[in-house]
């Protein structure tokens, strides 16, 4: 499946949550799939944290040939034949304000100055951006949706779409997702993003103009980020307590010199194999990724928190929704727990919604929303084939 | 209890587990209680990352009254009348090598350069810390110990003491800890590593040499520190997602300031609590706790694993000790888990070992290790009263 991002403009201020008005934007997105005429089978996919609107399909190269590992980040769940099967469903992806894959955030020119946003950019939520999401429908002529669909900060989108428009909405599939985030999550994004401000290239958010960027802060955030997202049991077993210079040299024959390498006796030398990973893994991500974006969507995560309004009542908070719903959480999961998806269930079941519930027995962690366990996608598929392609008449309270 | 801490120089050399030798070297240490005429009596307590020798009493200020704030770090747990009661036992707290709280360190003077160690202090081991304090002993006139306790890092030292030592330990009390660190651990001290020698402050470990210090590196390791030594609940019950401006105004009584401050919508301000908390809490490590001291206790932590050298089999390597053991978890502890500690246990239960176990239902984490939970401290408690003060004929395997 060959895809190709496009483009639109809106020329229509958009009011923050925060107040701050943008006063005109872009957003990028992708389609799979083919909207039918009654404009009914579209899903929206909304990302998390290190996504864009690459959902699904692989890239072009010059000769219309597909470029290698050039898939969407839930390619294995969204396409031709796969659980979310794009010979039914007009699958969207669009990448969210703030963002630094496309759509406008802190690296674009703010009009107003004619520089980068840079830490100007306005605060945006979780809210924004399904507003900003509803008026690209709106674009596309489309006014309800089949499904949204999102793992992890994209689930937390999901669950907003169920009460910002609830007649626009049949089913939410929230996957590896919480009602908000719990004091320990804000916590670790706090420590990311205090490693990205105190990083002397951060400028106060305005690296570009002096020619910087803060990898340093960067690179310790994904790591942070990174050790949240595995398990414990699952890293145990892809590194356990190897030693990376006594591996290399195992591996290169050398049985004296690995012994001799056994430890290095260092502090700063990478010693074991998680250690190497994880340097990898930030160096990686410091290349592409911008600050001000991450501190942007780690706020955003902070932020949402549906049952704000209603004393903390989640159930008094999902009274609006209409949707019917399926979640999904994954065993060992700690970011995002089993225990917050079935608060989640508890409150709709409250509020006498449909609701499926498939708790997968995974040893991924959070990880494992982007994975194709089989029970995992079986349930997925299970939900698209007997719930969602259901007529209307009978699958929509709305 | 009045304490003063006292020095003891050792001028012959030390052989470090990397081969690298301490020319000479000086410990800090402390004692509470009265050594009996058979020397039978004495207890050593180990310390983990953020401690000292100073383990119980007051320091005493110009004149003789005890300093406000001047406990020691387990002045709950050992004292006159405590659970180890120091007018039976003549308790003993020693600094390890490579801190920063008195005996030998990188902030020391390297007699070879007549500057600072820094990020030339040899790396040490937990085998290395237990070797120095046997020698210590020695020079005290102690040849057996009638029991050393130890929690987190300090339980890694008591574990390793039965296995160095087998012949002078009649009781080991092992807290919170594990026969090694697993794979998340190590990722957890490699990013505080990373955070610290990124800082542009810390100069390959030379800072002192150029009048900085890596504040901000220290600051993020403490503050992931600070994370995995809570539990997920105590986090939530303490600071859930309180939003701090918005507390100041409602306990000044402007509740409309406050509603307005509910969410300030910027990423760098504190908005939560918890950030308020952790920023504290690394601010003040910041400015008393030396960087290279840090990576030093770090990298043992790592290091440990007393089953390396018996192809990872626990038992095999645990057969050496002689002593009796009581082991403590903490259901909440995420860390160090009961799973860790029940390892221990099934290993000396391998071996025939005398073992007592007490897993304690605390919602604290690891820092339960330090608080004065009343199930942990009559189990503490018992043991001593029932086990250690036993006859040594019946008490004894060795």
């Amino acid at each position: 499946m060959i895809v190709t991002p496009q483009t639109l403009l809106f020329d229509t201020p958009l009011t923050l949550q925060s107040g701050a008005v943008l006063p005109r934007y872009e957003l990028v997105y992708e389609t799979y799939g083919t909207l039918n005429a009654e404009r009914s089978n579209a899903v929206l996919v909304c990302h998390a944290l290190n996504a864009s609107h690459h959902v699904a399909g692989r890239y072009a190269d010059a000769n219309g040939q597909p470029l290698p590992r050039s898939e969407g980040w839930w390619d294995n769940l969204i396409g031709p034949g796969k659980p979310i099967d794009t010979q039914r469903w007009f699958v969207i992806g669009i990448n969210n304000l703030g963002s630094c894959f496309g759509s406008t955030g802190p690296t674009h020119v703010n009009p107003a100055t004619g520089e980068a946003w840079g830490a100007d950019f306005p605060v945006v939520t979780v809210e924004d951006w399904v507003h900003a999401q509803a008026r690209l429908l709106d674009q596309l002529g489309i006014s309800a949706l089949a499904a949204v669909v999102g793992g992890s900060l994209g689930g937390m989108q999901t669950l907003s779409w169920t009460l910002q428009y609830p007649q626009r909405v049949r089913h939410a599939v929230v996957v590896a997702s919480a009602p908000n985030l719990t004091a320990e999550n804000i916590a670790f994004n706090e420590v990311a993003r205090r490693a990205i401000v105190t990083d002397p290239d951060f400028h106060g958010g305005h690296y570009l103009r002096h020619g910087t960027l803060p990898r340093r802060g960067l690179r310790i955030a994904r790591m942070i980020g990174h050790i949240t997202y595995l398990s414990d049991d699952v890293m145990n077993e892809k590194f356990g307590r190897q030693l990376k210079p006594l591996n290399e040299a195992a591996q290169a024959g050398d049985l004296d010199e690995a012994v001799r390498l056994a430890y290095r006796y260092t502090t700063q030398d990478v010693e074991f194999q998680i250690e190497s990973y994880l340097r990898h893994q930030g160096d990686k991500f410091s290349e592409y990724f911008d600050a001000n974006t991450y501190l942007l969507i780690t706020r955003a995560l902070d932020y949402f928190d549906p049952a704000r309004h209603h004393d903390g009542n989640l159930s008094a908070a999902l009274a609006a929704a209409r949707a019917q719903f399926l979640l999904v959480s994954f065993t060992t999961d700690w970011r995002f727990s089993p225990a917050r998806s079935r608060e989640v269930v508890k409150a709709l079941l409250d509020n006498r919604r449909d609701v499926s519930y498939a708790e997968i027995d995974a040893p991924h962690g959070h990880d494992a929303f982007l994975l194709d366990d089989p029970r995992y996608h079986a349930a997925v598929r299970a939900y698209f084939e007997r719930q969602v392609a259901q007529p209307l008449a009978s699958g929509n309270r709305a």
